[in-house]
């Protein structure tokens, strides 16, 4: 671990110091558990009374604390953070293996230099793959696969024939890539399998989760925008096409044929129907179900999902539905009491 | 590709022709991608006015449509396009490897002619596979398994001991069939492992979605039965029994010993409880949760779901539920003013 | 298969017994299917009328049932039949292969004694694997891993590198350990990857899921703590703690660095904000959303989750809200006409 100085980090992210520029950091450690040479960081000032608690060296702030330890100062702490986590600790380094002669891999595969292809790795017919790559161990790259450079697949991911990777691309473990859309044709009972003849794309720098499982299009290729993160155990249906910088949260599911503009957020466990337009900047609050277009610069939550605000006020009275109903019972007993009042000779109604 | 003329095809699924039948179609895609030479198709008939912008050369329809390209006539549009899609593109040609030296295959496994087990799959004792099958790279098909014909079991896929698998059966990249069901005794604060005697059976033409997964029972069979399809991401539990043709969509999940009918639909992350008795025919919607029997034909939705239309009603209401409030506390002034004024001269509010 | 008297059985769990002692039994199965020379068991009292229809030759049971087969009486028949179930079937019996030359082990790695490593396992540099372990066919096994005695990985798992796995660990197929948190610094529509340098811990006698997902921290460490057990297809996200004793059922997912307690049930697909704290024995029940703090030994469900059964009295309303409606609507008209009638000078509002 390369130990920096406090000022030199300061430096690296453009940020203003406060306190010694002499510390000595060495690592990254949360607020509650880092102790000296560690740096931390506060990305919400809401949290600025724990950092007299902490045993830190250093943090990482937006504005200036009082009476805490020593500071960098810069508008966006997290991601000056994660600049500081990257000089410090570096991305995961891989094993340089070169080109594993227990990979298989087709002659007619090509791949690029400096790519590194682990044992038990299948590259298949026409298969490409770019420079600087790693495939780990298990990994299935199909017919006609293209993967761009930089590009990291981890262990036993499957990719199908014909997916197209861009560059700087992540796949976690046990991803699946490309495989059939869940597309039959119901005819006297029986559900014929629609070919899908089109592919999977995974644009510049996307990152996809463990176990998730991205499908082929049937007749419209899958996008997935440049930029675009997925988490864990998403699924992502045949046709779906995502624009850039989307975030896809664990476990969230888009059906089939949907669109999804710039820079939207799907937290966890939310599922989109199919055939939908959601526009830019669209943020679906965890476990929300969408059933109609959203568009852009919405904010929604629940099932079927509207308006986040309302929404979250709305579902909270769920929990006093029953003394709606005791309510409404209590006026109606009033309501009929008066009506028997004023005129106690006629009835009610 | 192959080409045909808009007659050949016609005739390939038995429909009527309205336009010029010399036409030559090579290729099929939707209706806003296709250009000359290609076939498209029109599902639902609200789409008709669609037609006018399409540039494909063809389109299969239920219904004439006027003004618009060639079409062919058929009562069932998406199963006749995707005879035509199997016609003109094929379903998915996989290499044909033989039994690859790199597998390791059990000296008592069995494996049919013209089965093809790709490098790096395992086939365990006693294992039989049929006739015609395809075993991608990174299967393992563990003891005493037996497999029909004409499956293709894709890369990575686990399959555990005992599971029996029909004829045509297909299963996508990573799924799990056959693992130790969610089963444990609990005795002074300690989960004991109930062992799973029994096994999964798949029965012929099912399809298993990628990173599914299918718990083998404790004491009674899991049976997915024939023809059922089942999308990504599902969770099938122990013990549970589908009948013939149903449809379980990304992300549903079917707790243990649970039963479903005969062409039962579960929408995308429908959660069913264990115990339950799902009749034929049930519809399901998306995200559904139930937690009780359901008697055949219906169609339910929510969480607890029943019965769909009230239920879409129903739900629809929640986002009204500030304004209940709200008039819930109106009535309930405007009473107590009219309880109090009857005896007064003052108005009501 | 050993068949064993009934009263060797009794012994076996310290039970009373009731009928023939020396009917020999030689295997298990459920109430309804089991047959002559098998034994059953009856968790539920309320069941009790199904005994008379069992062709078991014998019955676990809480209490003596009247006219009814042979019986061993325990406290929890539920733990004394999965003893039975353990001494009459055993568990899995692994391959006794050995270390596989057909495996990759980095000569760095070491692995215990009586371990069996199958083929197309990687093992990678500076990895340790304990004794009596079995390490199944495309496991990939991280640098830096650790894991115990007595460990059962399934096929295909991935590990990733630093993960410590205590001793018993089970770890069903396809799942994966230890992958990169979704984690991401925004910074003018670019979204950076936060390098996760903490790890992965499970405890000792956790069981892991197939098709799970358990992320590693990015500032401190995951943990799922001794005894837990999480079925198929959860998601854990980075920084989770849990107690030990945990029951996390299919597709519940939990958002980073929440923590749970000691013994707290999650029903399948509940899902679980980020930051929050879950005290010990919380009951969650299935497709809840948790988005606060749940204090020791509550009971929640819904969405947003509040006390149990509260919850699922308020959730079976809102089947009444289209009647809630009409009655708002007919109090208000009522009130209206009683606000008219008594004094017919002046306006009704």
């Amino acid at each position: 671990m390369n130990g920096k100085t406090l000022e030199e980090l300061a430096q690296h992210v453009g940020g203003r110091l406060a306190g010694d520029h002499k510390i000595k950091i060495s690592s990254v450690a949360s607020l509650n558990l880092a102790g000296p040479g560690q740096i931390t960081f506060l990305a919400n000032s809401r949290y600025a009374k724990k950092l007299a608690m902490t045993k830190a060296s250093a943090v990482v702030v937006a504005e200036p604390v009082k009476n805490a330890v020593a500071q960098i100062i810069v508008p966006n702490p997290y991601y000056a953070f994660t600049q500081i986590v990257v000089l410090l600790h570096g991305h995961r380094r891989h094993k340089l293996s070169g080109v594993s002669a227990k990979a298989a891999i087709d002659s007619t595969a090509t791949i690029g230099k400096e790519t590194h292809v682990h044992d038990f790795v299948t590259v298949s017919e026409r298969a490409s793959i770019g420079r600087r790559c790693v495939i780990y161990p298990g990994v299935f790259i199909g017919p006609d696969v293209e993967i761009g450079d930089d590009c990291v697949i981890y262990p036993n991911v499957a990719i199908y024939n014909g997916t197209s990777i861009g560059n700087r691309v992540i796949i976690q473990a046990n991803a699946t890539i490309g495989e059939d859309g869940f597309g039959f044709a119901t005819e006297k009972g029986v559900h014929h399998k629609i070919p899908h003849v089109r592919r999977v794309i995974l644009e510049d720098d996307v990152e996809i989760g463990s176990n998730s499982a991205v499908e082929r299009g049937s007749l419209v290729d899958t996008i997935v925008g440049r930029g675009t993160k997925v988490g864990d155990l998403v699924a992502i249906g045949h046709g779906v096409q995502t624009g850039p910088g989307c975030l896809i949260v664990a476990q969230a599911g888009i059906a089939g044929s949907t669109t999804l503009g710039r820079y939207c957020v799907l937290a966890g466990q939310v599922g989109i129907s199919g055939h939908l337009k959601i526009g830019d900047q669209v943020t679906i609050a965890a476990q929300s179900g969408v059933a109609s277009n959203i568009a852009s610069g919405e904010k929604v939550f629940g099932s079927p999902a509207f308006e986040m605000r309302k929404a979250l006020r709305a579902y909270q009275l769920i929990k006093s539905l029953p003394e709606f109903r005791s309510e409404l019972m209590r006026l109606e007993e009033r309501l009929t009491a008066l009506e028997a009042a004023p005129a106690k000779s006629k009835p009610a109604r």
